[in-house]
C-alpha cells in the first residue's frame, strides 16, 4: 500500500487514478483482515505468556506488547464499520474537492456531518474511554489524552496570542530575496545537498517531486522522502526538504533489527513531527545553520544572493505574519493555526459545536487568536483535507505536539552536548545526530511517546522549553 | 507484484534489494494461494456450467475458459514444488552472477544440472504432454507445441544460415552516423515524440529509464514502459523505447471492458513479442518511417547528422554483422541466436546434451549457423539470463515467433490496406494501427495464438511471409 500510495503521489499517470483507488481499496480489505485474523490473536496471547517475566526493556517483549496493543484496537473496530466509513470518505473527498472549487463550505457542510457521526460511532467502539475524542487520538497518538491536551494547548495559546500580537506590531523582515527566480533543477540540487550533510543516507532511499511534500517507508532500506519547487520561491524547497528529511532520519536511525517488527515505526506522529520540525525550524531557522550553509547558497545562486548578507537571509526565513492558511504559517504563529483545528474537533465531538456553525466559528477563532479574518472558505474552513479525508479528531495535535517537542528534545540534547551549535556552524551534525538516535531514533516504537519523552529529556511533556525558544528567537528578532 | 518490480528497475535505492526480495517472495506465495484456492476451482466449475450454452466469441464465455485454464495449470503444480524451485533459482542467478564475472561456465554448471532436474519435475506434473517441453512453451506460449517449432524453427534455419552467409560475405553497411556523441535528454524527448505519434497514450503511460527495458501493466489505464539511452549509440534509445512502445500499443489497445478479468493480457509471449518487433523492425527500419522521421532527427542532433543522407542513414540502421550477442544482433541475424538456444533447451531436456557439454554444443553451434565461434563463456553461454532465473524449456521460442508473426501480421495487414506503408511515409499510423486493435490488440487473451493468428490473416503460423520479407529487404541492401 506504502508503494501504491507513493507511485500515485509521484509517477502515476493520470488515466490510472480509478484503478489505483480500486487497488488501494481491496489491500485495505486484505490487510484488515489479516489485522484482525483471530489466530493472530492466539499466537500473540501465547507469545504473552512466554515473554511475561522478560523485562520491560527487552525487545522480544515489546515486539509483543506494541503487537498485541494494535491487534486490540484493530480488533474493537468491526470490519462493516470501517468498509461503510471508507465509503463515505472517498465520496467525501471528492465533495470537498468540488465545494472548495465553489469556495462553498455548505456543500459539503452536509457530508461533514455525516463524518462526525460517524467520528463518534468509532469512539463508541472504545467504552473504556475518558473522553470521546481519546480514541481518535490514540489512532496517531497512542496514549495522549484530550484532557491532556486541551490544558497544554490552552495554557501555549494563552501566552502566545500577546506575544504574537506583540511581534506582529512590528515591520515584518524583508523576505523580498527568497522570491526571485531560482532555478529548479539548482535549488533541488543543493537541498539533497544539504539533507546529504544532515545524513540523509541516498543508498537506502531517495527524493522525488509531488505536490504534497510527504516520507514513505518500504523497508529498513528503503525510506523515501518526495519534495516540491517553486521556481518563484526558494523557501520551499529548502524547508520542505529538510522537513521530511527529518522524518526520514529519524526512520533511517531505527535499531536495523526492527526491521519487519511492529517496532520499525515512529512511535507517535507528534514524536514524529517533532523531528521534522526540529530540523526544519529549530535548526535550519538557526543562524549556526547558514553561517555554515549560506556562502554556499550564495555561491550557488550569485546573481540572487550575491548581495544579500547572512543576516538579512537569516531575517527573511525567519519572517512572521499573521497569515490564514496553515500550512503557509511561520514558525512563530503555526502553532495557534493548529490549536484552532483541534478546540474545534472537541466541541463538536462534545456536542456543543454544530458542523452548520464549524465555519462561524473558525472564523471567529481567526479573528480573535489570530487578528484576521478569512474572506473566504477556501482560505478558512476549507482549506485543510484532514476532515474531509479521515475522521473528525485525532488530525491536528501532532502538528502542535511535534513543534512543542522539538523544542523540549533539542534542550535536553544541548545540556547533554553543548557544543551542538558550534558545530553546526561548521557543517558538523554528528553530536546533534548521535543524540537523537541514542534518545529518539533506534528505539522506533519501543516506547511510547509519554515513556520516550521521560527517558529522553527527564520530564513530562512540557510546552515549557517551546515558548522560551519561541520569546528568545523572536524578541531578539522583533522587540 | 508488478509494481514492486517495476520500482526495482527504475527508483529503488540499492540498500533495498533485500528487503524487497522479501517483499516479492511473499506476495508470489500470497498470490499462488489465492491462484490455487479450491474454492476458485468451484466457483470456476459453476460459471462454466452457466456459460455452456453461449457461443465460444461470447466474453463471458471466454473469461471462464482462460480462467479456468490458468486455475487447472497452477493446480497441477504443487507449492511445494515452487518454493523449492523458487529457492533454487535465486541461488542460481546470484551464481551466475560470479560465474559471468569470472568468465567460467563451470561455475555454474552443476546449479544448471539441478535447474534442469527440476524443469523436468515440472513437465512431470503434466502427465498428458507430446514432448516433455511442451508443457514448460506452454508457460509463455500456449498451444503451441515442441514438434510444430522444431520443424518450422529448422526449415527456417535451413533458408537461412546460407542467405546469412551470402549477406555477410558483402562489405557491411557503415553505422558510424549512429555512434557519436547524442545528448541523452534530446535522445529521449526525441523516443517519446516518435511513440506519442505511433499511439502511445502518455495519459495512460509513462517511460522511464531502466538497465533492460521493459513493459508493465499495473491496470488498463496504467502501462508503462522503460527505455535506456546510450550517449554514444543513437540507435539503442531510439529502437528500445520502439519495441516497448509496440509491446504497450498492444496492451492499450485491449477493450476496456476486459480491465480486471484475465482477458486483459496479451495472449502470448509469441504475440506479444510480434508486436514489438513489428513496429521497431518492419516498420521503424523501414524507408518509409524514415522519410517522415528523419528530417526532424537532423534538425534534432543536426552536427551529427546533418550531412548523412537519408539512404545512409537508412543503411546503418539495417548494419547485417555475424556476432555472438543475442540482445545486439540485427534483425537478420536474430532468429539463428535464437534457435540455436531453442534446440539446445530440446536436446538437455530430451537427454541427449548433458549440461557438463553444454558450452561446447553453444560454441559449436554458433560456429555451424553463425560463422563465428564465442572467445569466452561470457560472449558465449553465459550471456542470457533466462536459464539460470528459470526453467530450462520454454525460454527463447517467443522471441522467434515474434519476428516470424510480426512479418505474417504484416503481410495481413497490407492485403487489407495497402496504402499503409504511404501513409507512415507521412507520418501517420492511423491505417496500421487500427488494423493491429481490430485483429489482434482488443481481443487480449479471449483467442489463443493459435486461433488468432487464424483469425487475423486466414492461415496457421507460417515462416513464409518472414523469410519473404528478410529476403526482399536485404537482398535489396547488400546483394
Amino acid at each position: 500500500m506504502a508503494i501504491l500510495s507513493w507511485d500515485q503521489n509521484t509517477y502515476m499517470p493520470p488515466a490510472a487514478a480509478e484503478a489505483r483507488g480500486h487497488q488501494l481499496s481491496l489491500l485495505g480489505k486484505l490487510v484488515h483482515q489479516k489485522k484482525t485474523d483471530p489466530r493472530l490473536g492466539e499466537l500473540l496471547e501465547d507469545l504473552e505468556k512466554e515473554t511475561a517475566s522478560s523485562s520491560f526493556d527487552s525487545d522480544q517483549a515489546a515486539i509483543v506488547r506494541v503487537a498485541k496493543r494494535q491487534y486490540e484496537e484493530a480488533q474493537k473496530v468491526s470490519a462493516d464499520f470501517m468498509a461503510r466509513f471508507y465509503r463515505h470518505i472517498t465520496e467525501t473527498t471528492q465533495v470537498w474537492l468540488e465545494a472548495r472549487e465553489a469556495n462553498d463550505f455548505d456543500k459539503v457542510a452536509p457530508y461533514l456531518k455525516k463524518t462526525l457521526e460517524l467520528s463518534l460511532e468509532y469512539a463508541g467502539f472504545f467504552p473504556e474511554k475518558e473522553h470521546v475524542s481519546d480514541p481518535l487520538i490514540n489512532r496517531s497518538d497512542y496514549g495522549m489524552k484530550a484532557s491532556t491536551l486541551r490544558k497544554l494547548f490552552q495554557e501555549l495559546r494563552r501566552e502566545l496570542v500577546p506575544f504574537v500580537e506583540a511581534v506582529t506590531k512590528k515591520p515584518a523582515s524583508d523576505r523580498s530575496s527568497l522570491v526571485q527566480s531560482y532555478p529548479v533543477q539548482k535549488q533541488l540540487d543543493f537541498s539533497k545537498e544539504i539533507i546529504k550533510q544532515m545524513g540523509f543516507d541516498f543508498n537506502r532511499g531517495r527524493v522525488d517531486l509531488s505536490a504534497h511534500p510527504f516520507m514513505t517507508r518500504f523497508a529498513a532500506g528503503d525510506i523515501r522522502i518526495t519534495t516540491r519547487v517553486n521556481e518563484r520561491d526558494i523557501s520551499e524547497a529548502l524547508f520542505s526538504t529538510i522537513h521530511e528529511a527529518g522524518h526520514a532520519l529519524y526512520e533511517l536511525g531505527i535499531r536495523p533489527e526492527y526491521d519487519g517488527t511492529p517496532l520499525y515505526d515512529g512511535t507517535s506522529s507528534g514524536v514524529h513531527e517533532s523531528q521534522s520540525r526540529l530540523w526544519e525550524n529549530v535548526i535550519a531557522r538557526s543562524r549556526e545553520f547558514w553561517t555554515y550553509f549560506y556562502p554556499q547558497l550564495q555561491a550557488t545562486f550569485p546573481t540572487q544572493l550575491g548581495r544579500v548578507t547572512l543576516e538579512e537571509f537569516y531575517r527573511a526565513i525567519n519572517h512572521v505574519k499573521r497569515s490564514l492558511i496553515r500550512t503557509e504559517a511561520d514558525e512563530l504563529t503555526y502553532n495557534l493555526h493548529v490549536i484552532i483545528r483541534f478546540d474545534l474537533e472537541l466541541l463538536m465531538l462534545e456536542g456543543k459545536l454544530r458542523v452548520e456553525d464549524l465555519r462561524d466559528a473558525w472564523n471567529e477563532r481567526y479573528q480573535s487568536d489570530l487578528g484576521i479574518t478569512p474572506p473566504d472558505d477556501r482560505s478558512g474552513v476549507l482549506q485543510d483535507i484532514h476532515w474531509y479525508a479521515d475522521f473528525i479528531g485525532g488530525q491536528f495535535q501532532g502538528y502542535a505536539l511535534g513543534n512543542i517537542l522539538s523544542c523540549q528534545f533539542y534542550e535536553a540534547a544541548l545540556k547533554d552536548a553543548p557544543h551542538i551549535p558550534e558545530q553546526i556552524a561548521h557543517g558538523d551534525f554528528t553530536a546533534l545526530h548521535s543524540w537523537l538516535k541514542e534518545q529518539i531514533y533506534q528505539h522506533g516504537s519501543k516506547y511510547t511517546a509519554d515513556e520516550l519523552i521521560r527517558r529522553a529529556t527527564g520530564s513530562e511533556l512540557t510546552i515549557q522549553p517551546y515558548l522560551d525558544y519561541l520569546r528568545k528567537k523572536y524578541s531578539e528578532l522583533y522587540l
